[in-house]
């Protein structure tokens, strides 16, 4: 239904501009760089800045791949759905638009539904954090919560520390709002408070303040690692002393295999900003995280997050609110735990039982993730399409790292697939390590590892 | 179930900190850059440069106030979703979530749902748009693909041309990545491309090159008026000139009250990048949106939309995607259209019979709003809170630009109330004018307005 007066002949220009389009990205260019009919695209150069930081993750690349079917993916974060309730979810989802569609469809306020904010609360005090539903921000996952905090606090070249590996998905906002990152290494119990000293001792030598330690205290994605709880507070003085916020990422708490949770950093001091998710704990595809922060970063972050979205989708906030109302959250909470728990067990008996001599990996307590260090001379990028071709994918260890670090390192994740797949693809991997090592050993260029082979949890910073 | 090993002792720092938050931000502040026990939370002058910018909209802090029972609010821009079909919707999501659960519960592509991006290419083409569904991202709202547009292409003081007035989401986001926004006036057939050209050739002859138009052709938020045809290719073709990108915001372009589609810019060259949403057309509480692009600037913007909310919510574009395919949308979007023009025309009835002398306002043919002008000596920002105690609400026009014009402007929301709530608010409305204008014309500081009172679509930059 065109209007009539829309011109017939497409004129010249048009013409030129669709051939380009239709030519591809690098005649685009061209077009837009060079001579020619003058288009309406701009050359490259007229990108911002900040998008040189911009680049594909790994895991992305990898997901395309690794989602063949024939292919066992131990390298995505999907938490098992399988174990929801999806019969009693839709009779409730069906009530939610049936008896509230008006309200549900509708736009909201940006910072969030006020009773999911109060029943978000009532979460976080599993974790020993009393919190104001006054100081809650929704966001669309915890993701945009902490691209949006990097948003209000950091100027291009600020420095913000993380450990060493850390959140892709967090290197990736990092790198959108040009943060200069620098990594403090953990060790089988976490962030390591005296290497977390020393980076800030030799960063006020330089007379830099960093603007926040990002940091994920309880099952560590990727390292598998849990902070230990005296560690906590230890943490916190240092920051405290160095003028340093913190920003605690603790989307994996409540899925520990002991089934008790740690306090998080949030329970020692109302200062710190905590950011919480419904994706691993409910469903990841409805995007309902949240960040609870002081008054004073909260009004902030509200106009940044109207700015960025108006407000999240009210409809599945209040899916997500009808479901803590009404089903048995702690008890699927549980559920899931055990049910990671297996699969966890049947990856460390796979590694224990495949996996050749010089390889070694943490056992974690809760969460998705195994940190597998491999032997000198493998390089896990470099032998990630080989593994794809022996149909198994992991996360190589470098897209965790903004510095290049990781080349011996790579995250398995046992959270998606069966016990029997997560076997078949540690057998699989093993297979391509053991081919990695023959070239090793023929050409002998790399030394052997110093480490003993086994379970144990080598710091993520092994070189 | 806090762990036995947490600290049973708060330490003093934490009470410090507790009771610091507990005063609220006046004596964090003071806490946090005076002296004092140190504390985790940073001094102002700590944010980011560019939440300078950041500022609540006025129509944000109106709609506390506005949101009362009492108050007939022609302020807000929510769809009338009564019209909806609630019970088959109901029956619709529960099968999604019953029969594909664990699809549209699970972390989805960042781009978005591909069978939702070959349907969107359906939409547009209503309006003339050849679009490939791989030049699709989808967004959290229209408002995330704007916010992530400017964040890949605005560096701090780039300038960005848009109507005056603007949509005020979108100068909340310029101004979020520090842009300069120049306004370009319109008249009642939108912008006006003189004025266009002379604003770019003032600011070629500063050697500035904006980095794209902002434009919302079809019933512009907030001006109701819309672009002519014939003026369409004459934008384009000077944008082409200047080398400077357009951005075509279209969100009530199938709101027309002709039934008849205007074509869009993106019709016309398929170098202009196109925002649409659903927001409008179907439920604005699913946040569902997308911008079509060229393939050049379509791998940044999946980049940035990644590190923005990893991927948008898969389970609201699982529904926005079964309602497409099992509704009749094409004539859902005609109730829509019917149910505004019965209220735009109880609007313009009451305007004629209330409104005193000196008062203008536009007649519009589609969308949501009616933009007023009155007379000399009445500043609509300072009426506002007047008219808000006289139980009517109204959306002031300085928000609408960037550079505080605006004030004998205010713009009139149709869409939400019954005709009847309508007539009654023009009804307080017109009275809370005449007491303002017995004010000016006690104390004859201002002259009289030159425009003859009635329905005509004054220049939204009448002084």
């Amino acid at each position: 239904m065109a209007s009539p007066d829309r011109p017939q002949q497409p004129d010249a220009r048009r013409t030129a501009a669709a051939a380009a389009a239709a030519a591809g990205e690098d005649q685009q260019l061209e077009a837009a760089t060079q001579g020619g009919p003058p288009a309406l695209l701009p050359p490259t150069e007229r990108f911002a800045a900040r998008t040189a930081g911009m680049t594909a993750s790994e895991i992305r690349a990898l997901f395309a791949v690794a989602s063949r079917p024939e292919v066992v993916s131990l390298a995505g974060g999907m938490p098992n759905l399988a174990a929801l309730p999806l019969q009693s979810l839709a009779a409730e989802v069906a009530d939610l638009v049936g008896t509230d569609g008006t309200a549900a469809l509708q736009y909201g306020s940006a910072q969030g539904v006020p009773q999911l904010r109060e029943q978000i609360c009532d979460v976080m005090r599993e974790e020993g954090i009393e919190g104001d539903p006054n100081d809650v921000v929704v966001t669309v996952g915890s993701q945009m919560a902490l691209d949006l905090l990097t948003r209000i606090f950091v100027d291009p070249d600020d420095v913000v520390l993380a450990e060493g590996p850390s959140y892709v998905g967090a290197l990736g906002s990092f790198a959108a709002y040009q943060a200069r990152v620098v990594h403090v290494a953990m060790d089988e119990h976490g962030l390591v408070p005296d290497l977390l000293h020393e980076a800030l001792e030799s960063l006020a030598r330089q007379g830099t303040t960093p603007k926040f330690l990002y940091t994920i205290p309880n099952f560590h994605n990727p390292a598998g690692a849990t902070l230990a709880v005296q560690r906590r507070p230890q943490i916190l003085e240092l920051c405290r002393r160095y003028g340093v916020m913190v920003i605690e990422d603790n989307p994996y708490g409540l899925l520990g295999f002991s089934g008790e949770a740690y306090p998080a950093l949030r329970s020692y001091d109302p200062d710190v900003i905590y950011l919480g998710s419904f994706s691993k704990t409910f469903a990841s595809g409805l995007r309902v995280g949240w960040a609870l922060v002081p008054p004073l970063v909260r009004d902030r972050l509200v106009l940044a997050a109207e700015s960025a979205t108006l407000c999240p989708p009210t409809f599945t906030q209040m899916m997500v609110s009808r479901y803590l109302s009404h089903h048995d959250w702690r008890s699927q909470v549980k559920t899931f735990s055990e049910n990671y728990r297996e699969r966890r067990d049947a990856m460390l008996t796979a590694l224990e039982t495949y996996l050749p001599e010089g390889c070694s990996w943490n056992v974690p307590d809760g969460g998705f993730f195994v940190w597998l260090t491999v032997p000198e001379g493998v390089d896990t990028k470099a032998m990630l399409p080989r593994a794809v071709t022996a149909r198994v994918a992991y996360a190589s260890g470098t897209g965790f790292y903004a510095d290049g670090f990781g080349s011996r390192q790579l995250r398995l994740s046992f959270c998606f697939p069966t016990p029997e797949r997560i076997t078949e693809g540690v057998r699989r991997l093993a297979a391509v390590l053991e081919a990695e090592l023959d070239v090793v050993r023929t050409f002998g260029t790399a030394a052997r590892s110093e480490l003993p082979r086994g379970p144990q949890t080598p710091s993520p910073d092994t070189t």
